[in-house]
């Protein structure tokens, strides 16, 4: 039978260490207390069952339809689909106060963005402001965010233009647009898809790393790209990486810029990054900065009108389309040969769109300390974009920029959503023939100042110092998507983040562990140079599961750490006689890892060397029963600690190396 | 400062538990003596330095060459790459006679399997020979197994034929025979290239459970292949799916199987496997089993021989070319159409062989306690390939069978593939004119006889007992292969195999921990009953490294624990003040980490609830520090031991709920 601590064992020891080595005996006169348990045996249907509710339902979302009468469960069901429901019924005056004055900061932030970021998707202006209309309104009953500013957003607007473009180069065709509904669709699809199979923790895989360095990178991605509204440059480059734009900003030079152009860009963009400055000095005068977009369009509208510029070659705006949404499903390719690239390129800006909404829920929720539901928030997504996709809109997700301001603006549910989406309604029905005479180098001035901000340097020094793994995935985000395209920055990023987890399963770490004098605590030589090694024995532990990825560079490294051991102590002290590998890191082990072991037992046999075991997990020791590897190494050879096995084993009065 | 642990510590809380409650202030009056280590801090270029060796050079192969002369350099270089210098010293009479032995049996399985093989592939005889031939002596010179036999096998033999005829249908043509070679050449650079970069452990992906299937699936394939020669059928599918080959051989039932071969074909399987039942049970009549597929094709060549059998319908081979291997260096594609083709078959045929081959070697290295150096391994196996490929050769690897009659013959070295290579050469240049007559039916029992040892039951029983997802993975491959195509079940083995570490690495365990009651040892509640709870605190174990994949989900399932304890904990107990988290065997945490752990900092500071961290390791407490995280939290927070944390902030006495 196995062996046991108890607290007599621990006290016996101690004593011994403080009085010197003594002669008792070790092991055979000690109480039995505890033994390494095995959990209750569980069945096929229960360990599949388990393993699936784990997987997919860890935040067990039936918990609270137990034991409930029918009626009182729909009413559950459709508050955990309209979250509305939930937080509808304590919604009050003082809340919509927030609310209001919030909806219509935001509103005031997110119409010239709006008309700007359509610019960047390469559709007309109007098609943002659609977006902007219908989908918060979607959001706002479905999604469990409270602060999260919904609409068309910068990174998301590039990456569906350069990969719209790719496809259909022309983006003047009808075409263009008709892939770009079909995009929507799809994208909602897919974001639907993963909360409904609840395969949400896909986008766990986007390292925050790879988002740091993606999103600095698409950021001056499409700063490089207002190059063209800022300059007044006509023949513009279609391809976005910084070679190119470069080149065809200095080809342009000598053809001249245009200076009125430039003067009424860099004069609103002075202005607006002094207003960022303010705001960011100031917390309480966010407004200021929240505001200056619309007070810059306003201003500059009103100038080029008077000076009538746009006769001097200064580029505006000239049509947006008056009116609500009109219907677009009969848009929508759901056959011929634009189906595939509509497909792909949706699912690829569904998950990045997906992306940058959960980590903006996620942010606000900690500071608000609500809880975010990934799966709900991803059908939230999905059902707005397939809605949007009707309705002549295009990917819309959370802004952080609207949603910082949304969120200091006092903000307290979603009903701002609500607010903001009536003044884009009312814009769409009464103003928009106003924005005629808005010049482009004001919307390429407030697109640059909007995206510094996702240029996060304090976040990617971070990395450097914490971890050089991450701030290597970072960098190569970034270069990826400033030297080549956004698409390939961003399949550097998920690829550099595969990696790192492939390594992680294939390399655990390994340590030699060493008694801390005066207790009965085993811990890392490296970490603890005062660690001792006991005499005769090698204590190793394994940090991490053992699976078929590792279980071979286990079993080798722990020969390598015995052999080169042997090596070191041949200066008098005895050779080593007990390999005690500490197992309670190991969570977990499949069928090349009870082989691995079986190996190392038979060729630490052929050495005279037994193999002792400390803490094995609940599912380790069932395997090694099921395996019957437990019978071979020897039940008397499994222990609850360390410390108990030194201690049976070990050499009288623990004599140290 | 930190909070420490010390014996008399230790001491005094059991003291106090023997004695029941008393009212001594915990941790304000105790000696100090060892605080949580942080490891000196290493510069930029040790830990890249650090990482990059454990990740390509975990087995440290430069180590012996230090502190050596020039002279004593190269020689040690030299013994490295052709292992044959390292052994060759002392090499003598005796251990000949075993290779000579052995050499002579793998020699006379080896010839009959080959011809059967070739079929396999889809080529003449002749250049299963040549591989036999060519191969092993390569191998010999720089191989470091000293147990396998180096030859054509089934699976990889079936694998290339089926995928090459994908590319060039017309398997007579010379186009075909070029490809093979290609193909060959790319198996060989891949495998080289893997050594040469030390990615090895590339194949460990492959899961054991996975082979294991893939290889079952893979014989049952092959066996039902041998049906066309087995039962003299004409029209046969050029499909591999079981539903394919059932039906064209019912379609055929009916224009009659030729008698005459299928009674050869079961006279000679019965024979062949009443030989391995023999020497099953009896291990040292194993050389009954190794020549009856000799026997059985000189019986089986003589009597077709004599009756003329061949003349009334009995396949027979027909034509296998005399002489030694022609040069087949120009006939590789470097360019051209079929270079594309040629390179993806050679990556994937290549893979697959070195997998089966270090498998081989791993199995008969672990039984004769000597080591084997995968990448010294894959080079081997490269360069023999390159070779072969040059030589009208096609992709060798080492065969399990006759690797086990090698083992059992008593070999000592490489040598016994010399033999058996000479011994080809022999057959090659005086008796292949002699194997016209033999029939094809008698290659059909060898190969059944052969590959029905791949199917191996018990694993999949023991697969079943210990880790139903490897089974599950298991019995995908295995389907896969049998009812789609070879390819196809490799590919799903492949993709389950990743599944597996991706489920792995996004959902790890949690468990919360009690104290064992009279000891100081924590350990989960669930596989301890007896492990008791203290009052007023939660204690978590995190089983795993956090990264960007799960941070969130630890972080949540942290919370969850909270909410649920503290449901259950309402009949009279306190709130929980206190939640440690036992950081043991969180070996790595990295920036996702680092914010996870903050934001939970954050939300436990608003519900008030102190965060406590137990044991973190090296690499975690230089984070912590890098990030300031270990500020926020507060160096007091931070303990050696659980039971040091609870004797400093737990309740008098350490009451439990």
């Amino acid at each position: 039978m196995s062996q046991h601590v108890s607290d007599e064992v621990v006290a016996k020891d101690m004593g011994e260490i403080r009085s010197g080595p003594s002669s008792r005996r070790h092991g055979d006169t000690l109480p039995h207390i505890h033994k390494v348990g095995t959990p209750p045996k569980q069945t096929l249907f229960q360990e599949i069952k388990h393993s699936v509710v784990d997987t997919f339902f860890p935040d067990k979302p039936f918990e609270q339809f137990k034991d409930q009468t029918g009626g009182r469960k729909f009413l559950l069901g459709l508050q955990s689909l309209f979250p509305l429901f939930e937080w509808g019924r304590d919604y009050n005056l003082k809340k919509f106060r927030g609310d209001f004055i919030s909806g219509l900061t935001i509103a005031s932030l997110c119409i010239p963005q709006d008309i700007a970021y359509a610019k960047l998707a390469n559709l007309e202006p109007q098609y943002a402001l659609y977006t902007s209309f219908v989908c918060p309104l979607v959001y706002a009953f479905m999604g469990s965010s409270r602060d999260i500013a919904i609409g068309p957003v910068a990174v998301v607007s590039l990456l569906l233009g350069t990969m719209l473009t790719d496809e259909i180069s022309d983006f003047k065709s009808h075409e263009y647009l008709r892939l770009a509904f079909t995009a929507t669709f799809f994208a909602g699809v897919t974001q639907m898809a993963l909360g409904v199979l609840r395969l949400g923790f896909l986008i766990d895989f986007l390292s925050h790393a790879a988002i740091v360095g993606f999103m600095a990178g698409a950021a001056i991605t499409i700063a490089l790209q207002q190059l063209k509204g800022f300059l007044g440059i006509k023949a513009f480059t279609k391809k976005t990486d910084i070679v190119s734009v470069l080149r065809s900003v200095f080809n342009e030079a000598h053809h001249g810029w245009n200076w009125e152009t430039i003067v009424i860009g860099v004069a609103f963009l002075v202005f607006l990054l002094i207003t960022k400055y303010i705001a960011k000095k100031n917390k309480k005068l966010f407004w200021v900065a929240a505001i200056s977009p619309m007070i810059s369009v306003i201003v500059s509208t009103f100038f080029v009108y008077i000076t009538r510029a746009d006769k001097k070659g200064v580029a505006i705006v000239r049509h947006v389309k008056k009116g609500v949404n009109p219907s677009s499903a009969s848009e929508i390719f759901f056959s011929g040969k634009y189906l595939g690239p509509g497909i792909r390129v949706g699912v690829v800006a569904g998950m990045v769109a997906l992306t940058e909404a959960v980590a903006i829920g996620r942010t606000f929720a900690a500071m608000k300390d609500y809880s975010l539901d990934g799966n709900k928030e991803m059908m939230a997504m999905g059902t707005m974009n397939i809605i949007g996709s009707l309705t002549s809109c295009y990917v819309a997700t959370g802004s952080f920029s609207r949603s910082a301001v949304n969120y200091m603006a006092g903000c307290k549910t979603a009903v701002s959503n609500i607010v903001m989406s009536i003044v884009v309604l009312l814009t769409l029905l009464l103003i928009t023939p106003l924005f005629k005479y808005t010049p482009n180098a004001v919307l390429a001035s407030i697109i640059i100042a909007a995206v510094l901000g996702l240029v996060n340097i304090e976040a990617v020094i971070l990395l450097w110092k914490i971890d050089k793994f991450d701030f290597v995935a970072c960098m190569g985000a970034f270069f990826g998507v400033i030297f080549i395209s956004v698409e390939i920055g961003l399949l550097i990023a998920v690829a550099i983040s595969f990696a790192k987890i492939l390594l992680q399963v294939t390399r655990p770490r390994t340590a030699v562990l060493g008694k801390l004098p005066g207790t009965t605590v085993y811990r890392n030589i490296l970490q603890y140079p005062k660690a001792t090694q006991i005499n005769g024995m090698l204590i190793i532990r394994v940090d991490s599961a053992i699976y078929f990825s590792n279980s071979n560079y286990i079993k080798e490294r722990i020969l390598r750490w015995l052999a080169d051991e042997a090596a070191q102590r041949t200066n008098g002290s005895s050779r080593i006689e007990y390999a005690i590998v500490e197992m309670s890191p190991v969570t977990d082990i499949d069928t090349s890892g009870i082989h691995a072991f079986e190996e190392l037992y038979k060729t630490l046999q052929k050495r005279k060397i037994q193999l002792i075991l400390a803490n094995p997990g609940p599912i380790v020791m069932e395997k090694l029963h099921a395996s019957k590897l437990a019978d071979l190494i020897g039940e008397d050879k499994i222990f609850l600690t360390v410390a108990d096995a030194v201690s049976t084993f070990g050499p009288k009065g623990e004599a140290v190396v």
